[in-house]
């Protein structure tokens, strides 16, 4: 399996790294990353060039760290300044160095060519900065598929009525069709609900006696940053798509990182405009949706096992897979870039 | 591996189907069965051709079964009936469906070419219909190795005294020399031990206080039905072979079904002509049976261990190889022919 | 991986073997031992010609060996002596057997061509047979990891400074360079540490007071014996290197096996020139082996994991490769010619 590899992914949030060594596997490369004194994340390639042990088995000395094996020591720019026992460093001991940025509490990495890093091109949210809205940090949620599949299933409100019937859908929207766009790197699948009864989510989250206009406007950021933007409103209201404001608004955010051809992690978390000064909201939402996600889960890690018994990837093609095959295309071009540039 | 397909191979007991939906692999192939309104069984590729999810991730509704991720739906013969989100259904929107037979309390599918499914070739006992007869189901032995090996093993009386010598054998057996014949497609290998002390199982069923004489009759029906004629009587009846159910005589019979090259399933029962409205003779009998047949399950589990570390099969051959060998050259021809109408 | 076969492996040590069968898997052949009723020590493939049945799934019989699946009768020199069922034995019903040689409670086994075992070649120890001196016998360690990089780690004196800084080694030698040289089949690497505190070993050992002189001798008997003489004595005495039997010293001796491409067996012992009567002394050499042992295997296991993920074993060479390159080479020797002979 091929991976964008000239992309930002995140790697954790920055409460996940101190001056402990830590390790991740990203598009299939190991890599182990900690803090400087000057608080500045490194990302070196997890492999000592001498024997290839994994540095993440060594130990940090100030802001290089040692291998665990004979003693190497690299620095932060992968250059090795040391080698027990020989007072030369052989020319070619040194190691791979990965662009790392920390912003809004989330630490990316940018696995492929180095030079074209553009720090500027680093996905974010006007809300983030917002005071009349909360950010929320969720988890690390493993899933054993392929990230594309992942990201697929974040450009598919479709599958909501089915997979999620109790939490996030129920049968109302079941046969609403799903409209599909694409402005730039995003393509935005979404349906509004009109005249509902509220599902289990805006049961507990909107208070909301009546039935409801509910909306999901699933945009997939190139290649695998989804941000869910859904919420409810009273249908009484009639509010417009531009007000969404005015309702309970959520956008659940999913950047899904590719671990390799069989395991992908989703980081996600959440923003609202909601009980933001609330934790017991921000918890009882993290216990809705990893209940919620955890039913993807299921469905997402049984399809990779049948992909790999199977010869085909899919055999019939319908209509609400306008989003996910739209992506799958931007995704290909992608990888031909980088094939044709390698 | 290649498995003969053209069969009917049993799926079950009758008991084991519901409305709920079950899952089998047979011959490599998932399937997913259960009972319409009608009871009636279906059993459908357990595979949605929309995206690959398993069927049977999803659920039933009515005499349909509808997919876990879109809510495709699919009817007991494999046609599309819903697609949610759109009102026409795309014409490759089907999914292979396989004969069912439901007969004798076993149910059967047929996993090759639908047309040439004939019902009347299932395998039947006379005793199942006969009230002097008592027929008792037994359990699903998994059995980690290739379901041919665990067949031969079912035309095989010489291994009885040396991996049952405590319960279905002993030494008194060791060299008694094994006919084998084929009748039609029946391969069948046997032996009688005359005048020996009754075995451990005889010990406990037949209340035998002196010797006697006992018979293994190994009934191979192909592609992979075992029906063993085991019993005994007192030596100083001197009965002949045509007098066996003057004796206390067992059927214990093995549906032996391929799951896949490394895993096979042993439906087994057994048939009785003793303790006939006795329950807790069954479950004794099923004791004892259940403890002989792990015995065969370490030597068959073993060897298949052993053949994926070999290169060659088998080395040698020896006199008791003649209803094993006969058995694995039809096989050989009925793969022959499959292969040549593919 | 291509494996020496010419060689003596250590099987195990005498108190392993008895009327018993016992199995091991050396350069990935299967193989069953037991003793005879002279004690003798058999070892054959374990694999029935048969039907590739593991012959220790049956059983001793007197000097012979039994299948457990239809009682083919192997001797000790892998001679088929009866067939049940059948008077003739045919003619290619024998199993491989291989030279066994039991020398000073130690158990060792030629897997290449039997005519080359010669019984002269294998490794002894002088002290072996010396009343001042102890030999203790450890444990059999499993490694997860190709037994060329075990070996090659116990030519390698840098490694214990890093591997093992609070056992078997301290800081105090990172920078010490390694002296290395080769006398016939055996590679040579030590080093001396002058004058420095006693590592956490001959704290608990040597009783000393002040500083000591430490030395670490690796001799790596091909294909994969290390003898490792360590020792400290007070820097005081200011001892030569031939008088080292004046301090503590102590031989730890690594027998190692390779089991197949991913695992291997380090049967270790060590023998002593101190405490010589006293159990407890072993007993607590063996806790504090035991965790510096480990603390190899986890550097080991994770180099190996990291191999098998890429394309290169090693990148760099560094000063201190220097023993471990002289074996490798010496190791392809031998492969070269068992290759050519083949």
């Amino acid at each position: 399996m091929a991976f964008v590899e000239n992309a930002w992914y995140v790697a954790g949030w920055s409460r996940d790294f101190s001056q402990e060594l830590v390790t991740r596997t990203i598009v299939d490369q190991d890599i182990v990353l900690f803090r400087k004194s000057s608080s500045e994340i490194v990302a070196l390639a997890d492999c000592c060039p001498h024997r290839l042990l994994p540095l993440s088995k060594g130990k940090r000395v100030g802001d290089t760290v040692q291998c665990g094996y004979h003693g190497m020591t690299f620095d932060g720019t992968g250059q090795c300044v040391r080698v027990p026992g020989q007072d030369n460093l052989p020319s070619n001991a040194k190691v791979r160095t990965f662009a790392v940025v920390e912003q809004n509490g989330i630490v990316w990495v940018w696995m492929g060519d180095k030079t074209q890093a553009d720090p500027t091109t680093i996905f974010s949210l006007p809300q983030f900065a917002d005071p009349n809205w909360h950010a929320h940090f969720g988890d690390a949620l493993k899933i054993d598929a392929y990230y594309l599949n992942v990201a697929e299933n974040l450009v598919d409100p479709a599958h909501v009525s089915f997979v999620h019937p109790t939490t996030l859908g129920n049968a109302a929207s079941e046969d609403v069709p799903v409209e599909v766009s694409t402005d730039g790197d995003v393509i935005t699948a979404w349906r509004w609900i009109r005249n509902a009864p509220p599902v289990g989510f805006f049961q507990q989250f909107g208070n909301f006696s009546g039935h409801v206009d509910r909306w999901h406007y699933y945009h997939l950021h190139l290649p695998s940053t989804a941000v869910i933007d859904f919420g409810s409103a009273n249908s009484a209201d009639s509010i417009r798509e531009q007000d969404r404001d005015s309702g309970v608004r959520i956008f659940a955010i999913h950047f899904v990182t590719p671990v390799d051809s069989d395991r992908t992690i989703d980081y996600w978390m959440h923003v609202r405009n909601t009980a933001t000064n609330d934790d017991s909201a921000s918890e009882l939402m993290d216990t809705l949706l990893r209940k919620a996600f955890h039913e993807d889960v299921e469905i997402l890690e049984a399809i990779h096992r049948s992909e790999k018994r199977s010869t085909h990837r899919q055999q019939v093609r319908i209509a609400i897979d306008k989003g996910p095959n739209a992506y799958r295309k931007r995704i290909n071009d992608l990888l031909q870039v980088e094939a044709t540039a390698a």
